[in-house]
């Protein structure tokens, strides 16, 4: 980017709030894929009407945008892969309004998802969506990845809270999407097509969100196994009598790296949990939790049924479930994380199908994540300075997308495709599927400046997401 | 059609699967919206393959396709306002599997949604979209228009049940778009951008739907008021402290033309009413049934809350609520029949509004629906040869209108724009998404064969959609 080109950007929101500085940059190269790109710049609009301005210019003089969370993405959708302008939406911060009677609310994308759900329970409300990283990420960049987390299982993902969202568009023309209703079926879904689309065709400046009343009562139990079959195979009993609103799974070697987080001594012969959150008022969760002891006790493979006695009981045991995976690098210094979904009932088959792998490349890969709706977290463990542990790591990541496939599955329920699963796209979506998705990103962006190299990029040898 | 296309159709479906015969014709006329527009031919497919043949020749040959579930739309979706050929789903009526296990179904779009319910229920499943016509409308119709239902308030529309489609673009390529599981982010979001786009994007061969466990009690209640405004005020009451599956209302015109239908007698002072159905398992309904009777009873402006007996006299009650669109002939002979959307705290207004309304142009109109997600079925009635009255129908339409998106509303919750409504889409979309719209539509469809002249027709002489 040229001193003409920064000039004119400086002018747009002020000098104070554009950055060339390298130690800058560094902190705008990576995300949670652990990939490294170095941006030309750094930009951080602070209105609707200055990300318009910016993206006119950047359609004049073509450079790449690349919208920008908190960087917590797990698949590079935050990183200038092409180089280009790194927009941070950490100044569009404002919870713009919550509105109480007809639970709504509107935020700006850099909002904080953690502070958001803290604003709107305090009020009775809530906002369901919790990827793992909630106290860090942003509403934004859930919105551009459509995340998940553990209460997908009864409340759906982030899609499913979007009402309608405020976009600029490449050419920085300003669109309006959506309702403000419960209802609304007013010309085509850009809603929804945007929601996921990972700040390819457009960057979200506005998002109109639904909320519900806050359930007055949870509590959490802890479900002991003896073999990870046992566990899993658990899953679908469970969520063909009652809805949890989550039901987690964790495997022996996700169990070993948390285990000073649990509250309890667990069995020696322990090799596999779900952890089971039922809510709602007072009286339902007591009904519902006589209705989970009586399905799972006595079953063939419980060691043992623990409820949490308290709240802070409850926390230490969500925040165990949430420190899994910052504490796999206990095991070895880098990772290569998948978000794979199988249907329920299929569960168990990919988990032998990792077991054997793990054993046939000689890799610790270890398993766990929202068993409620078959979206797995794989994580394969290495060291990516070991030539050996980065080739087999690469292989079991191919052989673990070809098997999930196979079962009817997807290779990311999640965490979106950005640069790690680029190269994989066309295994799950058909060539004329991807022909309409690549003519919606012309008609959209024709220029390619809105987050380029993502998404469709064969980026072949850089797929390998190696945290 | 010139006879030459029509051989090649005939040799594509069979020759007693297509016809041209005027009495045949007429029957593929008209839809809910009780306009007409003759179709030159209509065809009857029975496979993906042969919907992509017919869609290979009218890309070559240039003829618009019009795909047609059963012709319950009530905006004109499945009229062919520029003639050429009627597609008939009717003979792609298989429910190709239903997978109790997983809670998944993959249907084709011609598959009657009541008949669809009837079959997950016997296996303890559960498919919650329930437009009133469900007894004859199809899956299919149901995902082009994105159909609603009383069900909304709480389990949501077509879209939340929609996991991925099957479905014919313009020049007859398949794709497949979606998953088969809980979640899955793999590229652009194409199976919520087809559901609700009206057949004009592509041409819908199979649904993969997502159900939930079939609840297993329910209890339906109705509540009397003396004022239409005690009914919809109480409406934000009630769902801030629960969630029914359903929360309707009706003013007293609504009331009148159902009143036969009714298996209780109605105090004489009764001015409006909600119908509340609570559903779980069974001791969870008791204790919601606890909670709303706290909620209301002493409440200002109730007279009576009565509840259902058993489950036929809950379901008078619901073919009382059903009765209600056809019975409004009573009143006169012709209808507009709108489903615009507020916020629910401004129901009250709304009714409000379209009282004066009445009283200001000399109108019947009655208002009822889904108070529980503020989308209320306007119905102006009036006599079509009547000039005064059609004129003063037209004005309301419009004065309607403008009003609800003055209080941040929407045009249509569910019927969808269609033909009656493309005059006013863009009273609700700004220039640049409609923009975004059609550059869409023009990806998608570049020859304008797919469903051509609905949702963007300036179609201002055709808009009055009176059935």
């Amino acid at each position: 980017m040229d001193k003409r080109t920064l000039k004119k950007l400086a002018a747009i929101v002020g000098p104070d709030h554009l950055t060339t500085a390298r130690e800058d940059l560094l902190c705008y190269s990576y995300d949670g894929s652990a990939l490294e790109y170095l941006p030309a710049a750094v930009i951080f609009p602070a209105s609707t009407a200055e990300v318009g301005a910016i993206m006119r210019l950047a359609s004049t003089e073509r450079f790449a945008v690349v919208p920008r969370g908190a960087g917590t993405g797990m698949t590079g959708g935050a990183l200038p892969v092409e180089g280009g302008l790194v927009m941070a939406m950490s100044r569009l911060n404002r919870i713009i309004e919550i509105d109480r009677d007809n639970q709504i609310a509107v935020v700006e994308p850099g909002v904080i998802t953690g502070r958001f759900q803290e604003e709107v329970e305090r009020l009775g409300l809530f906002y369901p969506p919790d990827p793992a990283s909630r106290k860090f990420c942003t509403i934004g960049g859930n919105v551009g990845e459509c995340a998940g987390g553990p209460r997908a299982v009864k409340y759906g993902v982030t899609r499913d809270y979007v009402l309608g969202l405020e976009a600029v568009l490449a050419d920085g023309r300003i669109i309006k999407t959506g309702v403000r209703t419960a209802k609304g079926v007013a010309g085509y879904d850009l809603t929804r097509l945007l929601v996921g689309s990972e700040g390819t065709l457009a960057i979200i400046t506005k998002i109109t969100l639904r909320l519900l009343a806050r359930p007055t009562a949870s509590t959490t139990f802890l479900l002991l196994f003896d073999t990870i079959h046992s566990a899993t195979g658990m899953v679908g009993t469970i969520l063909s009598n009652l809805t949890p609103c989550t039901l987690e799974y964790m495997d022996r070697t996700a169990l070993r790296v948390v285990a000073g987080n649990i509250p309890f001594k667990l069995p020696e012969n322990t090799e596999a949990l779900l952890l089971v959150e039922l809510d709602g008022n007072p009286r339902v969760v007591e009904i519902q939790a006589e209705e989970l002891t009586g399905i799972v006790e006595n079953r063939p493979g419980l060691l043992e049924i623990r409820r949490a006695g308290n709240q802070a009981e409850a926390e230490r045991l969500w925040e165990a479930r949430r420190a899994i995976s910052p504490s796999t690098f206990k095991l070895k210094p880098h990772k290569i994380g998948e978000d794979v979904v199988v249907p329920r009932t299929r569960i168990p088959e990919l988990v032998r199908f990792t077991e054997e792998l793990a054993a046939e490349l000689d890799l610790i890969i270890l398993t766990f994540g929202h068993a409620g709706d078959g979206n797995i977290h794989v994580n394969i463990m290495l060291d990516r300075d070991n030539p050996r542990e980065l080739a087999a790591g690469r292989t079991a990541t191919h052989r673990l997308f070809e098997a999930v496939l196979k079962m009817d599955g997807t290779i990311t329920g999640e965490h979106g495709i950005g640069i790690t699963k680029a190269a994989f796209l066309d295994h799950e979506i058909d060539p004329p599927s991807l022909a309409v998705m690549q003519a919606i990103k012309q008609a959209l962006d024709p220029l390619n400046i809105l987050n380029p190299g993502k998404i469709f990029r064969p980026a072949a040898n850089r797929s390998a997401g190696i945290a």
